[in-house]
């Protein structure tokens, strides 16, 4: 039997929602509701401009015999700019201050609301590049790493100081610590979790001296493989020259006062690069 | 102006799934699509049932001044044990067989749409208890407890091994290491991470001998609260007793043959508990 347009409509939103960056072909949906691909390029002309319409993400019409549509969860810069400033008003709060200048984030990073708009917002700059893989260092960068790549639907990988025997074969390379830049540490990454030639999209919780994105970016060559970008929620007040440069970041931790503990949280650069 | 019910549909269909467990008073939907309260009541009579009909989880009516809609994300008992016959499927593979019998996951649990169903199942035996916080263990655990949390839009708290700085002030345990009974180990959990007297539901990767939850377990009381259920992704072979009963598994490694190579990964009793 046919299935109706409004259960045609409300099935569709909740499939494209799950299979973001996939291209669906309309002779799917035709044959989930037994209907013409007429009638299902009419909903998709409706979905279209719904989602436009309310800022939901884009759906994307490929024309042909091997088309279909194609979700992509985008943040409008406004929708971006909002959140940012709500993530500011969040933060700026003498409790959240810690010493050594640091930010306490992690109930943030453990709240699937934040998590949702942090995915949603840092997946937007990267919608339109080629992304295989998103990296994250553990433990703090994995929520972040996971919401982005949920949003980009591809896979992410964890990077570990200390590498477990679940893992199986590791690749460990040594990096210069930026907090102490004459430290030198080891990172690893599980032989298997990532393919030569990859396309990589950098995420993080803090970046301070930079030393932990920079080893990132090393393990990332070692395995012959690409970074489309680097994106950390907070950047943190550093004194000294940074090992890394090319990044973005949705915060700056712009003035911390220790003794009379206020804390000055401010966006950072990565609304301009939208 | 008045919105279509195919806009109303599509865009109320996004709205739900991005907030689940929370109830929504049909006056906002009113507001939202200026419509009346009558439209909107029949919009959600038809979402309602095509969720049911489709398998979307279910759509919960609270009738009355204070009523409204909210959105339950869970899969259906066929849907659950069609999807653990389809992880063993993805595992009873011999290339997944590390030394001392464990088996690599990390590629699943670094991939959102396998994510997304270990989330949704997971959530499933919790839907109708009053669930707080989701807890695990760092690094492995995260994903896990990430997708949960998701779907039943509680936060999640990860208790570690080694506290950083970025954590403020912990509570510590020492803990019996299931492996080897006779190792004690530490681990903690931020102290702001988790209120008194909260309701939490434990999830991690595997389980061997069962030190890790247990530890958990005593973290919890630490924190005057109470362990809703445990649940894990694999129960590895062990032999003698374990330090934890009260579990539930989504697989259970039931062969290894480490001369051989192969594995025999089945179904574990989560099914039996739905």
């Amino acid at each position: 039997m046919k299935v109706k347009r409004s259960e045609r409509l409300i099935d569709m939103t909740y499939y494209l929602l799950e299979n973001p960056h996939t291209l669906i072909p309309l002779t799917l949906f035709a044959k989930r509701y037994n209907s013409a691909k007429s009638s299902i390029s009419e909903d998709l002309t409706i979905a279209k401009n719904t989602f436009a319409k309310r800022g939901l993400g884009f759906l994307e019409t490929v024309p042909g015999a091997a088309g279909g549509v194609r979700y992509i969860p985008k943040m409008e810069k406004e929708a971006v700019e909002a959140f940012i400033q709500e993530l500011c008003d969040e933060l700026n709060h003498s409790k959240r201050l810690l010493p050594g200048g640091y930010v306490y984030l992690s109930d943030m990073l453990g709240e699937p609301k934040w998590l949702r708009k942090i995915g949603r917002a840092i997946a937007s700059l990267y919608v339109d590049k080629e992304v295989d893989s998103v990296m994250t260092v553990a433990t703090k960068g994995v929520p972040i790493a996971q919401a982005v790549a949920s949003y980009l639907n591809v896979p992410f990988v964890i990077v570990r100081r200390d590498s477990k025997v679940t893992e199986g074969s590791t690749v460990s390379i040594n990096y210069v610590s930026g907090s102490s830049s004459d430290r030198v540490e080891k990172m690893e990454l599980s032989r298997r979790s990532l393919e030569m030639g990859s396309k990589v999209v950098i995420v993080d919780d803090f970046l301070k001296g930079g030393g932990t994105v920079n080893g990132m970016i090393s393990l990332i060559e070692e395995f012959n493989s690409e970074v489309v970008g680097a994106t950390v929620i907070a950047e943190n007040i550093f004194k000294g020259e940074r090992s890394v440069s090319d990044y973005t970041s949705l915060l700056k931790v712009d003035k911390v006062h220790t003794q009379e503990r206020t804390i000055e949280v401010v966006p950072g650069d990565f609304i301009d690069k939208l």
